[in-house]
């Protein structure tokens, strides 16, 4: 730290992203990418998109917005286009966020979330998961302060019903709920169908996950024109051209091509179950995920050591050094056969 | 705005990017782009890297970052590369700002800066440039606070040598001053060299002008580690993954290509010279310009009514509509032949 920092960042404990190791070839089932590349349309559209770099890109992102609100059913003026859904969630964090009424999310959950509490001084209670890591709706519901709800959650991989969702949006109507479904194109039900009916209602997704562009940053927003309209206003006051002209072009073709990730999401969650049968046979404890990932624990090796292992073994998989989820892993689902690898090491690795 | 805005961020006036138009092809001299395409060696890399979007863009950015370092003689853990260099901005009024001292930059300059310090709280001070658009030195001599300083300024295109500008960095130890020097390919000195003498120096570049990138969206910060480890800080607080996968590759081989973007600026400057000269024989003020634009004003017409007129015959300039500079128009230099048209164009209007 410099000695001019600003005493109001110098405490700042940054997020960890997954590692992205180097040094050798691993099977990286550690940062819930796609095992899929993305559909062939893009390459050309992208390398043609090149030639007009020298050029700013449109700060409305008007064709992938365009995209996007059709593919949804609604009106471009209900989504905002981001350098990756971290950037919404940021803007939201910042729009909604107060430093008086604590904003509610659960204890275990995506471990930005706090990261963007303490950037913007909002004020935060991390509610704890029931027993069975799943969240307790009664925890908020009528809480009148802004709650944030991943669904499915991470690094669980447990979805809540739509309806169960709903019942937090109508009962806090003085405040906003943003529902982060980065992952929800793998087995959740999508609560976008309520932003009209809902005006504190804003829904965050992702190409990083079941569109295969976690390398191109691209995220949205979705909700009431209302909410859109403060999330602009941020935008335009931190930075503008937010997206790059590739990513747009590359996400307004995946939009295009959407058949094909919607498939690739399908062959997922098939071997997402494969591998959580597997890992049962071998005597784990998994929980029922409806995402690209699974979170799983033995009694039979540590959750620190079975990464460390694994990881010896050129496996990366994902483990937490926090109390509550100590003993597991999460796994994200790759191909078939990178699956068969991970469960072949495991295997390995418990017989030693 | 929706009735769930916080306060903090509900009277924000953003920042108002040059015009965009979709409906027609300008002769486009208004938001400062280079009018030549990238190297082909971008599309080519662009393409290949297309293929891998599927995983996440490496956090640190390193291979770009290391070719930046190098090819401005210093350590990569002095430089971070951002998601266009407001980004590298926003971050460092974050870091450096406050809410008692008042940061200085000049009151005709980057329109950017009073956002960036209302977005954050900042309290700032817009310091009068002198009657000919120079910044005065003496105005930020020992001030003991943060400074900006844009070199060359903009939209006046002038410029301060080094050793003016190390002055106020010598004379300000204990607060960081940035150098923003977007337009510095152009004809001024750069600061960069000081970095390793003065370690309250942030110098901040861009890809948006002189490398021809403004669409890949690429800036970069240099300044001592202690600096640059501040803005790590924010920025994996913010947005790890900030820099997308193909911006950094088509950042790396722009790197590679030096030369090209080094001679485009050379011939950017012949242009510049001979549009002034032409300007000025048709009765203009023109300032004297170290960047890829020219600011100029004449009795002959308002430089509203000229934007406009010259809007109609398919030529887009900027206008800004602030009292102390609204008799000019910010021209960007394009190719000799799109400064042909709009010299032609300018010379019906003024003898309509």
């Amino acid at each position: 730290m410099s000695r001019f920092f600003s005493e109001r960042y110098s405490s700042l404990v940054p997020y960890t992203p997954g590692e992205q190791p180097k040094n050798m070839e691993y099977v990286k089932l550690n940062t819930n990418e796609s095992p899929y590349p993305p559909s062939k349309g893009v390459y050309e559209a992208v390398k043609k998109e090149a030639e007009r770099l020298h050029l700013y890109s449109d700060p409305q992102a008007s064709v992938i917005t365009e995209k996007i609100a059709n593919r949804y059913g609604v009106s471009r003026e209900q989504v905002l286009v981001t350098n990756g859904s971290d950037e919404v969630l940021n803007f939201a964090f910042m729009a909604y966020g107060s430093d008086k009424k604590e904003m509610l999310f659960a204890d275990i959950t995506y471990g930005f979330y706090t990261v963007f509490a303490e950037l913007n001084g909002v004020k935060y209670r991390e509610v704890p998961l029931k027993d069975d890591f799943s969240i307790d709706v009664n925890d908020y519901i009528a809480k009148d302060t802004t709650i944030v709800i991943a669904n499915p959650n991470a690094p669980t991989g447990k979805a809540l019903p739509r309806s169960e969702i709903e019942k937090i949006i109508a009962s806090n109507p003085n405040n906003v709920v943003i529902v982060d479904e980065a992952y929800v194109d793998f087995g959740a039900e999508s609560c976008v169908e309520l932003v009209n009916k809902y005006e504190n209602l804003l829904v965050t997704m992702t190409f990083s996950k079941s569109r295969s562009m976690a390398g191109a940053r691209i995220g949205f927003g979705i909700g009431s024109r209302a909410i859109i309209n403060d999330l602009n206003t941020i935008k335009y006051s931190t930075n503008p051209y937010n997206v790059n002209r590739m990513s747009q072009i590359a996400g307004a073709q995946a939009i295009d091509d959407d058949q094909y990730y919607m498939d690739n999401a399908k062959e997922i969650i098939k071997t997402r179950e494969y591998t959580k049968k597997e890992l049962e046979s071998l005597g784990f404890t998994v929980l029922d995920s409806c995402a690209n990932f699974i979170f799983a624990k033995t009694d039979k090796i540590s959750g620190k050591d079975l990464y460390l292992e694994l990881k010896k073994r050129g496996v990366l998989v994902r483990h937490f050094d926090k109390e509550k989820i100590t003993d597991f892993n999460r796994i994200t689902i790759g191909t078939k056969s990178q699956m068969d690898i991970f469960l072949s090491k495991t295997k390995e690795i418990l017989e030693a």
